[in-house]
């Protein structure tokens, strides 16, 4: 199975609605509330040995990216937690690393679950508002609008175990009501780009991906965990890097200095 | 370390509000909402080997039972799981099971997290709303109040692994602006009855306590997993049992036939 494929079955079950973009919007009188969920597994997304306030922080700003590809400001966050000891110590320390990141974020911890388990696992649920209307979804791309990155990218595939997640929630008010569509990268360009034009039903022509030092040009396309985000836009966006054009042809397909750039992101399940 | 102790030392943390009742309340102009997340983890929470189904049921009544206790009505969830293997046919009936249970519920999937693991473990967040200012919290029992039970207790303590969590929805109605204080029974009613007695300021004399059948007394008073209801209330609630009152005292102390009964439930840490 891959997550495409289960996605794709969930979407048509009855009693499912609003899959497909980085949050949940729900609409409201003033403003709309977003909503996302993100885990966080020893062994999966971090290596055992990581220090707490690492995990913590990481844990949450991988939800807050989310938030902030939606052109959103964070509100408050629940934790569900399961630890594998009785570590007092380390357990505040996670939460200290977490509620570090909350307070600069202006997001409130509210709530959560705590429990215990072999290896760690955290699930961070955060809720954003934005403007009514004003939510960036993946699916508003149209053909002559550009393609935006917030960021060189490769750095966190090249060191993805050292890095803080530093989420673009400084961002967020500059892209909404200008960009047509958004989303964090977080599987690599390749496959994000990929499930975007999809969504919208666009290709792309990229000319030039900016490479952070030190990361190699294949770890920039397809490396995933930069955590910057993917802008499309009909104007230009303060402080990001143009990095290509949203074409019309076949959804999804997307063009690099004339050849076909395959897929080739991380999928949860195709490993 | 024990839940309550890492519950007390976080709720004196910058950063950290609403902690305490089942859900957290969102105040809005019309109607609450109330947020809350609850994990399910295999080999913890259940055993490996229990039918999709019922895991994926038991995993949303869980958080449905919470939504129920503030005397709200569900509205939608998020669904972050992990996965040990990459049979999508079981993955298919785990949402099945899942989705059946939240249609009942009134209750849409919106999105959530997929992942994998080596040992299942889902966590779902539900969203419920309720009319303003009637969300029901665990603080507001006041000496001369009864206490109430929706059920015979104890079925589950006895045979948790079987029977499907039927979370008491159909109370919500009835006990908003009737009831001072409510929560789920998922530890057990000694160790419930006590946070909530704490909670209030408040001690509780029990008379009788309902067994289910083929349930004993202890595992009625300790056994937990029930998720029927624990109401406070100055009046009479239909359909509800009365198993005690509110009398004023040592916060938390609770007596039973004329003993005082530890609070002897479920910890997860304390284990």
């Amino acid at each position: 199975m891959t997550e495409r494929s289960v996605l794709d079955w969930l979407a048509d079950q009855p009693g499912v609605v609003g899959l497909g973009d980085d949050c949940y919007i729900v609409p409201g009188p003033m403003e709309d509330q977003v909503f996302t969920t993100d885990m966080f597994i020893e062994g999966v997304h971090f290596k055992t040995g990581q220090a707490p306030e690492w995990i913590g922080h990481n844990a949450l700003a991988r939800g807050l990216s989310d938030i902030a590809a939606m052109g959103a400001d964070p509100r408050f966050c629940l934790v569900s937690a399961a630890f594998p000891s009785d570590d007092e110590a380390w357990t505040r320390r996670f939460f200290q690393g977490l509620l570090k990141l909350a307070r600069e974020s202006g997001c409130v911890l509210t709530g959560g679950d705590l429990s215990h388990t072999d290896r760690f696992v955290a699930d961070i649920m955060v809720c954003g508002v934005v403007p009514r209307g004003l939510a960036l979804r993946r699916d508003g791309a149209k053909p002559g609008h550009g393609v935006y990155v917030s960021d060189a990218l490769g750095t966190r595939a090249r060191d993805r175990f050292c890095s803080l997640v530093k989420p673009r929630l400084d961002l967020a008010q500059s892209i909404r009501g200008r960009a047509s569509a958004c989303m964090d990268l977080s599987d690599g360009l390749s496959i994000d780009l990929h499930r975007l034009c999809l969504a919208s039903g666009v290709s792309a022509t990229l000319s030039a991906v900016p490479v952070a030092p030190g990361a190699t040009e294949e770890q920039a396309l397809h490396g995933g965990e930069d955590y910057e985000l993917l802008i499309v836009s009909p104007v230009q966006i303060p402080d990001t890097i143009r990095i290509g054009s949203i074409v019309a042809g076949t959804p999804g397909v997307i063009s690099y200095r004339g050849t076909v750039l395959e897929p080739k992101g991380y999928d949860h399940f195709a490993t």
